[in-house]
């Protein structure tokens, strides 16, 4: 499968794609603070659940590497104060607090010194950000099994390596299925506001060859209705005991899907699970109603008009064929089980 | 009901605004030949269905008044390669043809000279234009009854007064319930690609006054989830026995009603009915895949991608509440009788 790390660890430097750029430039841009790792997330520079996680271990990784504390407890709190600068940048994907929790129990389970500190931190972000190549190819395999010769899926947003630290998870499956000969062809919506459809998954795609073609995202119901799409695959933010979190456009197409008896599949690692919670539990963020207004330098609409920008939706688990992880394929079913949720 | 018409006849120069410079510049175009009204058609300069049908019989209008014809039927040669020309430019909407045979079916059962087939044709342009203002006003009387106070209605696309010659179809509801005194809210989605919902709807509404929000296509579902929205009014394309074709992501809007339990109203004059024919028999006109890969000068999207780029979509009458015309509220089932369709 064709490779290509979007974040690498040099040394006290985090090295990343500036995905606002693209898919104009691949620009790659380095990180020398927790602080920029922060602006970076909130400007999203950077984005997609499990990429964000693990730019946030990074990003205390940046702060114990280049840390001058001399001793354990100056460290821990510099280490606890990047913990929450990073805990506000973004406010809906689980992984950000699932990857910053385990490095600080981790931190808080050592007994060492300074130097041990620095390292369990740099140490662990590294683990993380390995993990989740990992744990994509495996979702790769097993969600490759769903897929068949002659499919077309439909994908929103952009669930790719661009989202994770390489293949992706709606991707990786998507990846997986292409290199084991399934002629398969996609659909990208565009995904307003950001574009990440058109803008990433577009041109993730089209590097590996795989064909894709875009549309934009109101006509996900007409490319239904004629029979132009079998699947759907997206990823996810959170998923909680009743509902996918997901980018904002994920429910109306989980809704069409179920109309015209299309499988929804959802692709996510376990570090997006939080089954404890429920829908109502989440804060969906509000963006700035410029992402709206504006597209990239172009004004779309009258001044002064009001618009709404949540970056989520929610889709109940109802409209969910399928959850694929690291572990397996879950059905509705089996999620039903597992979640002890309203489904 | 505050007015404003988007065409005028001035001496055999047709006046008119050019949509594609709002909502930054009102700019008043005049054309002068009925090539320089197909062209306007064609990119879009005047949109909506009712208003192309309009446009398109001013086409004719431009052609019979400025002709140096010596002989009927060197004039009616005249009009008929105008007419052919007009047909070509939009294939989906029914206004235009509807408008050019209402002309042409005038013109052939004439029996006198030149000068008067050329009034004539001018005559019935005008007729045509006025009728339009006059149907609409009688479309929002009788919709503003579907309309309480404190309701939130979406609206998709433009079927605003620049679709019309005034008052618009699905606006014309809302301009009237909101002159009566309903508070009533909109939701409009900036229907990409051609952003006829941010750049048109926002325009028109926020001028009279009336609360307008923004959001992107994609949000359509979400704000029904949250429970935003209490009512769909959009416009109509053309009204088959079977559905109703309006602009691409109208059926979208459709599934998620009905998902939601919410009311989807379709508002269209009769000239916009076309019930000898089913959704089969209808040509969706496919635009330019760059009107999706850009916005404005904006490229969002790799060189090379291909787009997919229906200007409408097909909602099944099964969708429909009831079509407002001027004539009255149709419900789904009067329009089943009426139309002998498969309801």
């Amino acid at each position: 499968m064709t490779t290509m790390r979007t974040v690498r660890w040099e040394n006290g430097v985090v090295v990343t794609i500036d995905q606002t750029m693209l898919p104009h430039k691949e620009e790659w841009i380095k990180l020398r603070s927790c602080n920029e790792v922060a602006t970076a997330i909130k400007e999203m520079r950077v984005r997609g659940a499990p990429l964000i996680g693990v730019m946030a271990a990074y990003g205390l990784a940046l702060t114990a590497y280049h840390s001058k504390a001399r001793s354990v407890e100056e460290l821990l709190r510099e280490i606890e104060l990047s913990a929450n600068m990073l805990k506000e940048t973004r406010p809906t994907a689980v992984n950000l607090f699932w990857a910053i929790d385990r490095i600080l129990n981790k931190v808080k389970s050592s007994t060492g010194g300074v130097e041990e500190l620095r390292h369990i931190v740099i140490e662990e972000a590294q683990r993380i950000a390995d993990e989740d190549v990992e744990v994509n190819k495996r979702i790769g395999e097993y969600g490759s099994e769903l897929l068949e010769d002659g499919d077309t899926v439909l994908t929103h947003c952009n669930a790719g390596r661009l989202a994770t630290v390489d293949y992706g998870t709606a991707l990786s499956i998507i990846r997986v299925a292409w290199e084991k000969g399934k002629r398969i062809k996609v659909i990208a919506t565009e995904t307003r506001p950001k574009l990440q459809g058109a803008r990433l998954t577009a041109y993730e795609l089209m590097r590996d060859g795989i064909p894709v073609t875009l549309i934009t995202d109101n006509m996900a119901g007409y490319v239904m209705y004629k029979g132009l799409v079998n699947k759907v695959i997206v990823g996810a933010d959170r998923i909680v005991c009743d509902a996918v979190i997901n980018k904002i456009g994920t429910y109306t197409i989980a809704v069409l899907a179920h109309e015209h008896s299309i499988p929804f599949y959802v692709a996510a690692p376990l570090s997006t699970f939080d089954l404890k919670s429920t829908s109502r539990d989440v804060i969906i963020e509000e963006r700035p109603p410029e992402e709206v207004t504006n597209v990239g330098s172009e004004r779309i609409a009258p001044l002064g008009i009001p618009a709404l920008n949540p970056a989520f939706d929610i889709t109940p688990i109802k409209y969910v064929s399928a959850i694929i992880c690291e572990k397996g394929i879950i059905t509705r079913e089996k999620f039903g089980a597992l979640a002890g949720g309203d489904t």
